[in-house]
């Protein structure tokens, strides 16, 4: 059986390939792409004859046709790849040409050289605008009109996978991911990058930036959830989606005080006093159309994990990378 | 004053442009597009000096850019070609190449021509999935999960315009169709065909079959609304919109039975005997995942209108085309 994740450079693509490795049977093989070709991920060193990396462009065919060809089927392909959110604002045709052609092109691909195969797409609950004050969204209450082109490119690659789920081309699973934090590694190009860096940044010594009011809500998730959720993502039967292949992922609502005290509880304040306060207008102004609450009851009935607390989700940072 | 109609072949657009020029000043010109060369419509003869039409491959780049070029701007670009719903489930790779390809390559060719420019684009409720039975759909309060690829296809075209929209790219309309019925002319590939084939056909003293039972709710709307909501959707001010350029325009839920004793009704029971019911489960399948009720109250508070009785429908048709 082989696996395929684009896009693994990135934080959670390094740990979802450490994770494949670990729990998958010695038969397994795992092929991670990237830009830059992907690292062995710390975590997977041992698995390493398991695992080959691989330097890609995905916005080139050729590269595509390369890494994807019936002579090799994955069991699972993983794509992870993408710009992120302020990245496919700030530029719009390198946001669509990677976000939405690459994309589509490898479904394409896949369902010309191994249809039927299982597609886990990490999507974003970016889909979705601003609900009314309050307001809890679910799969079946609210519609996706996304506020930002990253958004609106999630959104695409969604409908396109729903309809070749729907016509038995392909296998997909659509997982709208909540903000991940605590992300190792390095700040990102995503507006939601600040979340990570507010507790990430002061456990490695450094100053953080906070772009936005403490007041602000977010729903995140730990990476230990997200992982999880991911690598359950490839067992649920096809069936059990019933008529759409869109979930959204189980999350926390928390505001930027709450993460900044449970800084506090876990770090010192030592810690805590290296997150320095300054407005961007830019970010905030992405920020403000995520909706901080959603019902994921469709993803409990699905088998997908509830996230774990702040502090716990801090703790394990700290214990594994600092 | 110029104005683009593509599609213009059809029912639809042929009515439009008729309409179009009627309305507007001696100053304004109609170009109508279509893969066979575009009939003048009847009813604008007399402004046919003011008509061109074109036959156009819109699949074809080439001719896309040739219909629009910076040296011939716009005012407004109609948006109405593409495979209908049995024909776009029938030949997957028509329908996207058409509704999703050739409509993606014209909204970019404006924007790099014409930036800006108003763009009136014919989506449908296909957009939507089947409600569960009762519930009244509006924009806010439900998702779109199309269960057909035609209404996959909208629903990427409308996200795309959507965001080139929100970025000031184009000045893009979304008018989400019911089905237009009683439509003149031939029986379309549309799995809605029916709901027009039952009421035209008799009216020719020729045949029509009902391929769905006759308790079956649809929500339709006339041409006489269809394009007078199309000529105001022109003119409603961009900023009216608010978040988003989607808007499910009014209609009317009848049940086929409603139909025929209109039908009975208004062209007696020689006519109404001409319809032959056949049960055909495909072009079931289709018409039972579209739901029949709206909430059209976004549609009304942005000024369209609402739709007429299904006799003085029948009325009109009647005194227009027999």
């Amino acid at each position: 059986m082989s696996i395929l994740i684009t896009g693994a450079g990135g934080y959670v693509g390094q740990e979802l390939a450490a994770s494949l490795l670990a729990s998958t049977p010695a038969s397994t093989t795992v092929t991670i792409t990237d830009v830059v070709e992907p690292e062995i991920p710390e975590a997977a060193k041992e698995h390493a004859s398991r695992l080959t990396c691989v330097k890609a462009d995905l916005t080139s065919t050729e590269a595509v046709d390369e890494l994807i060809s019936a002579s090799r089927p994955y069991e699972t392909v993983y794509i992870l790849h993408g710009i992120m959110s302020s990245g496919s604002e700030a530029n719009f045709e390198l946001g669509i040409r990677v976000n939405l052609d690459a994309t589509r092109y490898i479904l394409d691909r896949l369902r010309a050289t191994m249809p039927g195969v299982k597609v886990v797409f990490t999507s974003s609950l970016a889909v979705y605008g601003l609900a009314p004050p309050g307001f809890v969204i679910s799969e079946k209450n609210f519609p996706a009109s996304p506020s930002t082109s990253y958004g609106s490119q999630k959104l695409i690659i969604e409908t396109l996978l729903n309809d070749y789920s729907r016509r038995g081309f392909l296998d997909g699973r659509c997982m709208r991911l909540p903000t991940v934090t605590v992300r190792a590694g390095k700040p990102t190009q995503a507006a939601s990058s600040f979340a990570s860096d507010i507790i990430r940044e002061p456990f490695h010594g450094r100053k953080a930036v906070l772009p936005v009011s403490k007041e602000t809500e977010v729903w995140i998730c730990s990476p230990y959830t997200i992982i999880k959720n991911l690598m359950h993502a490839r067992t649920v039967p096809k069936e059990a989606f019933g008529e759409s292949r869109s979930v959204n992922l189980p999350g926390l609502k928390v505001t930027v005080q709450q993460m900044l005290d449970s800084l506090l509880e876990v770090g010192g304040k030592e810690r805590r006093d290296l997150v320095e306060e300054k407005y961007d207008a830019a970010t905030d102004k992405i920020v403000q159309t995520w909706t901080p609450q959603f019902d994921t009851t469709r993803a409990f009935e699905l088998g997908f994990a509830a996230d774990i607390s702040m502090e716990e989700n801090i703790r394990r940072f700290a214990s594994r990378f600092v």
